[in-house]
């Protein structure tokens, strides 16, 4: 395969909003976006696919606790419950993909890799950790270096860890080759298993999927780098007045309009972030958009350095 | 690499008896398994492996009733909490060798394939499901299709699953291709996620981690096959009068041996017929040891055509 196309599945690819989470609900969710990758297979891209795993993780956490209490087992910490998820995502896109490409009469194989990925131990997140993971507890358990925040809702205290800079991620090279070779990859899946200092210890983190797709994208060389969201574009002023669609966005405007606060944390702002990143470290275009978008020529909104 | 070693994990690769469980303990037995590698990595063998996953998946459906309870999470069916221990496993595994390879001064890539493998739709074990998995119940569960048996020991009702014969292992070339580029493969995780149908539909299942071996090693044409357990070697009228280690078998003594009923079910009956399995589809030799032994010449039961 002469070039390349980089996906990253949000939250929505597996999970939607107001569905239970079944198992048969998840694949077909994934079944259906992977339905509008046919294109980039038919149009002769090497594809490697990353994808969030927050819901699916943050159940595994609330499956650990309850797995305590009900059966008195060991909790296993959270870069084990991640590196859970990239098992069974991995399946379940497995088997949606698989299924897609043999209804469109495409013959395509597909690997998943469990994936570990690198980030600093002196990273400025473990100083100063945000991003609230696991059940909620009623008060601050006893034990262990965890930090718990109580949170702005009022359900309780929650263990808040770090979310840091992914560096390195594990045999992207080999990614790279598979997919030139033809082989849809799946690899990253919820930013990576997060490993730290010389002996790749497994820290208690969450790197932005957004981030670790657009560090494995610049490394792969990717022609086209896709993140897909819930929105067909990027907007500005989104859900307010004078709320427009972005068709194209240029670094130094993405810049700007971060630093004013158009993008929402936590949303449309790290993948923002992510588009950048790609773009900086070599990138051509990054577009973000939504999976039913992808055939369209004319879809999402186009970072560009 | 010229030659390639098939290693398959016995369960106290992982767990041993009388441990919690913990993250730290089960990663200081990988650790220790790993160790004994070491000596064909240096012979410059290419090395394959295979792992049980027993005690993992029977903690991860426990988690799935609890997390039911406690939280009213969805169940996810059991195909899925296999795929979920592949992730885990090997993410353990390779933090564990990489340390290893490591202190050694050995230099080898580790990777990690989410694996499904195929069985029949019409194996004769869905019509009689034996294997017991997840939780006890006082009564049977109402709803679904599965199989319940009352437990001979008066624990309550639990899930009985087939244990059906591997057909099919994906990306096993891939695996081969890999291991002889000097990669130590992690596949088959569990003995593999089990899939049917024209659709590779995942189905409630345990596929024995020993046949999956044997498969995976006749496949990449294995040039040793060694199957880790917790005894140096097979024995005859085992911890009974009269008992004798095995130095060598012949496939021929081997089934007379299963016949008598000289090797346990659930423990050497599936190693022995795995060795048979793997020789059948065209293997020399299969050594079943304990891990300690590997670097020893003279080591374990050496099953021959």
């Amino acid at each position: 395969m002469d070039r390349l196309a980089m996906i990253a599945f949000g939250g929505n690819a597996l999970l939607r909003a107001g569905q239970k989470g079944t198992f048969e609900e998840q694949l077909a969710n994934v079944e259906a976006t992977c339905g509008h990758l046919c294109h980039l297979v038919r149009r002769g891209y090497g594809i490697v696919i990353a994808h969030g795993n927050g819901p699916q993780v943050g159940n595994g956490l609330l499956r650990q606790e309850a797995g305590k209490q009900v059966y008195g087992l060991e909790a296993m910490p959270m870069d084990f419950c991640g590196a859970e998820t990239q098992g069974s995502i991995a399946y379940l896109i497995e088997t949606a993909l698989e299924r897609v490409l043999r209804r469109e009469g495409l013959d395509r194989r597909i690997v998943s890799l469990v994936t570990r990925v690198e980030v600093s131990a002196s990273d400025p997140g473990f100083a100063n950790p945000t991003k609230p993971v696991g059940p909620y507890y009623a008060s601050v358990p006893a034990g262990g270096a965890a930090v718990y925040k109580l949170d702005p809702a009022g359900r309780g205290y929650r263990k808040v860890v770090a979310s840091p800079q992914p560096l390195r991620i594990a045999n992207i090279d080999l990614v790279e080759r598979l997919a030139r070779e033809g082989y849809i990859v799946v690899t990253a899946g919820g930013g990576g298993i997060p490993v730290a200092g010389p002996e790749h210890r497994g820290v208690e983190a969450v790197i932005d999927k957004d981030l670790a797709s657009a560090l494995a994208a610049a490394e792969i060389k990717a022609d086209e780098f896709y993140i897909l969201t819930d929105v067909p574009k990027v907007y500005i002023n989104f859900r307010k007045p004078g709320e427009k669609a972005l068709d194209r966005l240029s670094v130094e405007e993405a810049r700007r309009y971060l630093a004013e606060g158009q993008f929402a944390e936590g949303s449309m702002a790290p993948k923002v972030r992510a588009a950048i990143r790609f773009i900086e470290g070599g990138g051509k275009e990054c577009v973000i958009t939504e999976a039913g978008q992808l055939g369209n020529p004319a879809c999402g909104t186009r970072i560009y350095k």
